[in-house]
């Protein structure tokens, strides 16, 4: 599923009219070559699909309102990024808006769609360039596809299936970076690890925040809750719940994971730390008694008798290294190295 | 949005009578010029909105519940600041209370608020002056906006959309806080960054619990329980439900990312810590051992032989830098620095 | 709202019987002076409240529910004091049991107190001497209160709302001592802050464990559940309900509060600990290897050409110095300190 | 309540027949002694308590189940240790299942024990010799007791009080552990506490463990939802699921109680520790740079102009002096002891 | 129970059937030898069990599903690894989607296998060559089995308890691992334990995520929600459902087990470093200012009055121990060692 974000300024409309028997497509660059009376009136068993992508500008919006005569209230939504993924039944339409995750060129993109859902037509409206639909539409192209045999409610089951499929994706690619952090984690952790480790959960707490929402849109669809949605379709529906459970399900496995290696990246650096620190502290403690010593008899005093012994020297050896290894075997006694 | 707080000591009286004609707006200062049989008296097709500003003195409230009989329970719950936002059904009229939150020259504001709605006047008892009403009275002032054709249902969902929309601004100076936040931990965390990251945390909680409550407010509102709220009203009332959703959505997000900053904070801390006293430590671990030689070579023993000896001095440098680098070299090789 | 408790060993009896037209009220000390029969005969329209304080012997409770003919397992309730907060309906009475918390000289007390609720009396049964029914009494022994107007139920929603309100008290208490600790933690965190956030902690629980199941019981109360209370004071009692939301949000943001300043306290020291240590060891790094240089010019070889040299001393001292200054630059660059 | 666990090898067949008018008990041994077929004929409003201790050998329990028509999958359960407690309905008899927690000479017994509960028998199969049923087993042989003048739903109720009782000691046993732990946390942690806070900490999950489930079980029983517990009993088993919710309630309470000592043990160990580091390592640093001026004039240099100096040591001494003093004062104002 | 996985490519084709007369069996090993109309013709009174192990084919995937006409999305399902258990009721047959859990020569397989049960008949699709179906083969291999008298949902039944058996068996395993790590992190914890608690952690974590959808799959099988399964068959599947609350049960006291442990690790290293590091610093501590007095008596000053004087060198020996001791007794006094 490649997805193929055109960078241009105006908004694009692409119209994609189909049937069993045919299929029409065209696109129109900026709102003037659009006819929007016309855009209304679709042709009896076709299933139109109006795409506006890269941004609706607010005129568009009003004009498309003016003719599907879309509530004021989901202009509103169509344009507010932080909506949270919802249905709404209009009766005679519904207004589904959720979030598109997909990776262009190994960047994160978040695009906020929203869907008006009509007996025979789907008007998406994308908030960016690009979309993971191009499957959609060479589905569409081809002659004996489900798709061309069913109407604009298996659209809607189809759109939504693929912006799932894009969750995975993304969970995929997560999950490999877990593993490398993993192996990572396992031999020497730094600091890098701890950056990549937050980078992962934030993305995993996304993920989880734009998916949750989807689980109430695609579970109402599928309870049989609206006639525009036929009973054959609902069955697929279910079967995107189901992948969105999954995806729900695999983002609290990969958190739990992560939080481990969290855990064990945290103690090993300590752990590692400690030996380090134990290690030159018990060397320093064994050298500074015997420095003391040294000093002692490197003292100027003119009665030291020591000074004087003609093993005096040797004697000094000989405690210094007496101290040192008695040490030595006291700290391997009590199995502090 | 912004609110005019100002300063003054007696509540204000601020009545605005309006309808598709016209609208009138008058000001009274201090009770005494307040005619309360008058004020329950509202002219057909005519909304009036009652706004008591800067805290209601028993007594004027004891004469606004005469009026509008008011139960006791009601003009104590007005006062009580630690009331929880909640709405209840006295038939003839709603009692709703919930907390404001702005801000007023860059220091956040949470002013108890408490509205009674009947079928063609609303009263709302402000505990500060100032409020984050400027645009409703605006769009009441203006000829044909919806709100001028609409009843007292719809002014009450304005107020409640004004006051979430309160909330949401102050989410995005979090928002702003916490993304300046993240960038000074990624380089140098300090102790400043714990204070700001606790404040961020405490008034995230503030929110949280303030908009809370509001859910339930608002769902219960839009669930078509009331007769004084018309249906088309509660399509908009429902879309405040959907912005508190939000909210509790954002507050719930940013409260994940700052608890990932805290650790990030707190470990990459640890971490630096550990580096600069696991070198220090290695240099000094080095030098104790050579500072003892030197001690040993600085005794006064009479007979000491290497003292004598023709190449001792370049004998005993030799060994020190022998054993020095030896030593690197095996914290090297463990990978100790 | 203040509370005598009054030392003395065994129970008091105290009897207050009222109505609207008039009240009576008599004490009496041990059983001995208690006429068990009349104690049931309750005259038309007169509201009796029997408050037995100071731990009612087991005696006393047989022969109070011989009278009142109370099932034997609200006897071993009523003295087991780890029964936990719960209202049980018997049709002609409730037996409602909880925990009362208030200040007697800055010392919390936790009395066990249950009541018995009939149709036109309230039996209390206190654990310990002393409570927080002084206003009630006043509001009986006054003419035209609310109280001498209504009947039983009022009685028992106002012990309620008095128990309640004493539980707000103790939450002022803390608050005010959570706001001290944080001030003393935004300075200087000690052991002794550990102390006293480890006691606030442990009130706030206890708080939160006895207030919690009063939800079940108030709301239970408040919703038609039983002929024994009359609407209007359902009304009050929801009110109630109200109160100890409140008083469980409240706890909840204060236990939240408590944890971040533990977070707070806990990483300022080790903040704190960890600036001490990096600036001792960065001293004593730099001055070893000066040492060690001393040391070796403190060496007795016989043929140690430096001695001799007439700028040896100077030449030494410059190579320390040079080695010293070089260290701080490298520390500074590093940002060590 | 004493429980006598008595070491023997073959399980014990103990069976009380009992009315009000009389009782009757015998005890056999081994199996042989068992007559099967009688045991399932009780007589004309008498009461059987079949108590088969010390864990029964397939064999038995397949003749038993014989008499009593049981289950196979009952069978299983009664041997299957890992059972969790629960009830099954088997219209003319109940099967509970439990565990029984209580001390054998201060070592904590767990002991999984499953009752078959008809229309006037109970069979019980306990895993292990001893029980904590010596009073139930007083109640019967007395003439006028409860137990005697009720059947077998009351004599059940009975053993699942007894068994919900020995819970509540347990936990009195580990309320005082806590409080002896609480003194000595307060003073001087160390890693004994840790120990022991961990096994409290394990046993209380235990309890909680055992517990939980036997709350579904009583609520069950307590909710009229089989003929063989008459509605008078219904009202004692309610007691027994209220005690239950108390001990759940006690052992959330000692959790938390446990965690706050455990964290107080740690900060306060790491506090201490902290302390004693930071006030040796001022101690090291105030002197390494004496020492290194008493090494500077250790050198022997020829040409040392200080050393010739007749004031030269004093001097010396004043420095050393007035460097320790100002870097005492200095530590001092940085409060770092 | 053991399984024995048979390295091979191909997949096997196993087909059984039985009824209470005789049983025949019969292997085949790829696609060819399979005759797919027949397969789908069952004689009267005869269960078929069609296992088709070591990953199905994409070709004999759809071949079976036209045998048996199975919906697309069941065979998408029957190959995608990441499917949560879950149960689909197609009216005339059953989709259940779980994951079989094993020890193969002590490695852990966690395999995907669907099962379709219709009215006669069991087909079972296993990712993997090998199972833990053992048992129920030569169950049906014996003449007088309650297998081979009961009918295709009594198979159905003793596939899950098979599978759910293999969940216990790998927690056995896990729970003695546990045992093991407690004994080492006792006396001394190291890097090792970090990495074996880990392993603990994150296999506990997928039991208890592969076993939980389970519990929705054996509650509604056992809740009469099917023709295809008959009351008696309920009785049992309702016994594997209790067997697997008690595996969620073990693997969160597991779980919490585990957790204590990490504690105890943790804390317990960092207890026995601070040991080590106190004693170290403290032998130094007492030695830095010894070794400071021997070096000032080291300095070459001509006039130093004490290096005359006859007893100079036994006043500073004494001077020296004094310092020793009073900092020995002081250090003890703060219990400080
Ligand atoms: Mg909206
Ligand atoms: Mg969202
Ligand atoms: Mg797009
Ligand atoms: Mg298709
Ligand atoms: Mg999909
Ligand atoms: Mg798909
Ligand atoms: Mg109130
Ligand atoms: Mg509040
Ligand atoms: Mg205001
Ligand atoms: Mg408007
Ligand atoms: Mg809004
Ligand atoms: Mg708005
Ligand atoms: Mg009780
Ligand atoms: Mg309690
Ligand atoms: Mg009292
Ligand atoms: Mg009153
Ligand atoms: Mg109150
Ligand atoms: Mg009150
Ligand atoms: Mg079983
Ligand atoms: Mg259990
Ligand atoms: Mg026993
Ligand atoms: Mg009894
Ligand atoms: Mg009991
Ligand atoms: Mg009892
Ligand atoms: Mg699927
Ligand atoms: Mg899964
Ligand atoms: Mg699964
Ligand atoms: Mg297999
Ligand atoms: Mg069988
Ligand atoms: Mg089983
Ligand atoms: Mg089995």
């Amino acid at each position: 599923m490649e997805s193929n974000v055109i960078p241009g300024n105006g908004c694009i409309f692409e119209i994609m009219d189909y049937s069993n028997d045919g299929f029409s497509e065209y696109w129109v660059e900026d709102k003037e070559g659009v006819d929007f009376e016309n855009l209304g009136r679709i042709p009896e068993g076709t299933t139109r699909w109006i795409n506006i992508d890269g941004g609706c500008p607010q005129s568009t919006l009003e004009r498309i309102s003016g003719t599907f005569s879309i509530h004021p209230l989901i202009t509103e939504d169509i344009t507010n990024k932080i909506q949270r993924a919802k249905i709404e039944d209009y009766d005679d339409y519904l207004y589904i808006v959720s979030k598109m995750i997909y990776y262009n060129e190994d960047e994160l993109v978040i695009e906020h769609i929203s869907f008006i859902l009509g007996c025979n037509y789907v008007i998406s409206f994308g908030e960016l360039k690009g979309d993971v639909f191009t499957n959609i539409r060479d589905r569409i192209r081809n002659q004996n596809t489900l798709i061309r045999k069913s109407g604009a409610d298996y659209l809607m089951y189809s759109l939504l299936d693929a912006i799932v499929d894009g969750y995975f994706e993304v969970l995929e690619v997560l999950g490999e970076r877990i593993d490398k952090v993993e192996e990572v984690v396992l031999q020497k952790s730094s600091k890098e690890t701890l950056h990549e480790i937050r980078e992962i959960k934030n993305n995993l707490m996304y993920i989880h925040k734009y998916i949750w929402p989807l689980r109430e849109v695609t579970s109402w669809l599928g309870k049989d809750s609206t006639e525009l949605i036929r009973p054959a379709t609902e069955l697929y529906i279910r079967d995107v719940y189901d992948h969105i459970i999954q995806i729900i399900d695999t983002t609290e496995t990969y958190r739990e994971l992560l939080a481990g290696l969290i855990d064990l990246n945290l103690s090993s650096v300590s752990f590692r730390l400690n030996e380090v620190m134990k290690v030159l502290t018990i060397i320093s403690t064994i050298f500074i008694p015997l420095t003391f010593i040294a000093g002692v008899y490197g003292m100027n005093f003119k009665y030291m008798p020591e000074i004087g012994w003609k093993y005096g020297y040797y004697a000094t050896w000989i405690v210094m290294i007496v101290i040192a290894v008695s040490m030595i075997i006291y700290f391997k006694k009590k199995k502090w190295f």
